[in-house]
C-alpha cells in the first residue's frame, strides 16, 4: 500500500491519525499542494477529483476520500474499533463524525480557504464574505460540542472514535484559520487537551 | 420508529429512497422548513444542529445525518445491500458516495441556497458570488461522472448503491438550482433515466 499524503493539509492527517491509532504504518508519498501537484495529469490519473489523500493498494486499486480510506483500514485491522461495534453504535459514531465534518470541519475549512492569502491559488475564486460567514458557524458548532462533552469523555460516547479524529483535526485547523476555542468552553478545552496528548495526535 | 421528514428538501429524500429500495416503510412527521420549524426549541431538542432528517427509535434514541440513518437501516435490513458486501466494496461505495456529496451535491446545494430568493430566510447571509462559483463546480463534477458512467452502469460499480441515491437527489436538485445536465453528457443522461425509472425514485 502507499498513501498519497500532504503533511500540512488536514484531510491526510485524519488518515495518519487513524493509522497511528491502529498501530499501523503505511509508506507515504508527499503531494506538493503548494505547487498544485494535485492538479497534474499524473495525479489526476490517481484521483480525477484532484484531492489528497489517496490510498493505492498493492494490486493498483485506488481508494480516495479520507473516511472511505479509514473504513477500509478498519476492515483490514478491526482493533481498536473506531467506527462502532454494532448497528446502533456504528450509526451514532457516523452521526457524530458527519456532524463534526459538516458543522465544524467544513466551516473552518471555508474560513481558511476563503480568507487566507496562501490559499489564493488553490481556492478560485476566494469569496471573503463566505469565509467570514463561516467563522460564526464554526464557533456555533464549538459551543454545541462543548455542551455535549459536559456529560461524556469523547465526541460520540464513552470511547475514542473516528469522530474524535475529525474533530481534533478541525480544531487544530482553527489556528491557521485565525480562530481559537473560546475560554468559556471548558469541556471542549478538556477534551482537546486529552486528545492532543494521545501519541496519534503527532501523526 | 419515526422519521422527521420534509417532502421538498433533498436530504430527507435520500432516506426515503433508501427505505423504498429496502422495501421498508417508516411513519413520518413533516417538519415545516419554510416556517423555520427546525429552529424551534421542540425540534432543537431532537436535533440541536436543526436539520432534517432525524430518525427516532422506539426507545427514544435519535439518529441524525442522512447517511448515518441509512447505514442504521442497512444494519436492520441488510438486503438489498446498498453499502457494500466486503471491505473493498464498502470502501469503493463510500468513496463514490462521498465524491457525489462533496463535488456534486454540495456545489448544487450551495448554488441553490445562495442564489434562490426562497432561501433568503434560511441561508443567512446569502453570498451570491459563492453561489455562482459553485455552479461551475457542479458542472465540472457532472462531466467527471459522465466519463465514469461510460464504462459501468452505476455510480460505484456494477450494482445500485447508496452512491446512486446521493447522485440522483443531487441531479434532481439541479432544476430548482437553475442548472441542467448538458446534452453532451450522454452517459449521465442514460444513468439518470434508468435511476429515475426505479420505483424508489418517487419516494
Amino acid at each position: 500500500m502507499k498513501l498519497y499524503d500532504n503533511r500540512r493539509a488536514p484531510n491526510p492527517r485524519r488518515v495518519r491519525i487513524f493509522l497511528a491509532e491502529k498501530g499501523m504504518s503505511v509508506p507515504t508519498e508527499e503531494v506538493d499542494l503548494g505547487a498544485l501537484a494535485q492538479k497534474t495529469e499524473t495525479f489526476s490519473a490517481i484521483n480525477p477529483f484532484q484531492r489528497v489523500p489517496a490510498l493505492v493498494l498493492d494490486d493498483g486499486t485506488i481508494i480516495c476520500e479520507s473516511i472511505a480510506i479509514c473504513r477500509y483500514i478498519e476492515g483490514l485491522q478491526p482493533e481498536p474499533i473506531l467506527f462502532g461495534r454494532d448497528t446502533l453504535e456504528t450509526a451514532r459514531i457516523e452521526m457524530w463524525e458527519r456532524r463534526m465534518e459538516h458543522y465544524l470541519f467544513a466551516p473552518i475549512a471555508q474560513a481558511f480557504r476563503h480568507l487566507h492569502p496562501a490559499m489564493k491559488s488553490m481556492e478560485v475564486p476566494q469569496v471573503p464574505a463566505w469565509g467570514e460567514a463561516n467563522k460564526a458557524r464554526g464557533l456555533k458548532a464549538l459551543a454545541l460540542v462543548d455542551r455535549e462533552l459536559a456529560s461524556r469523555p469523547f465526541i460520540a460516547g464513552d470511547t475514542f472514535s473516528v469522530a474524535d479524529i475529525t474533530a481534533l483535526v478541525a480544531v487544530d485547523w482553527m489556528k491557521p484559520a485565525r480562530l481559537s476555542i473560546p475560554d468559556e468552553l471548558v469541556h471542549l478545552q478538556r477534551w482537546h487537551a486529552e486528545i492532543s496528548a494521545r501519541p496519534s495526535a503527532a501523526a
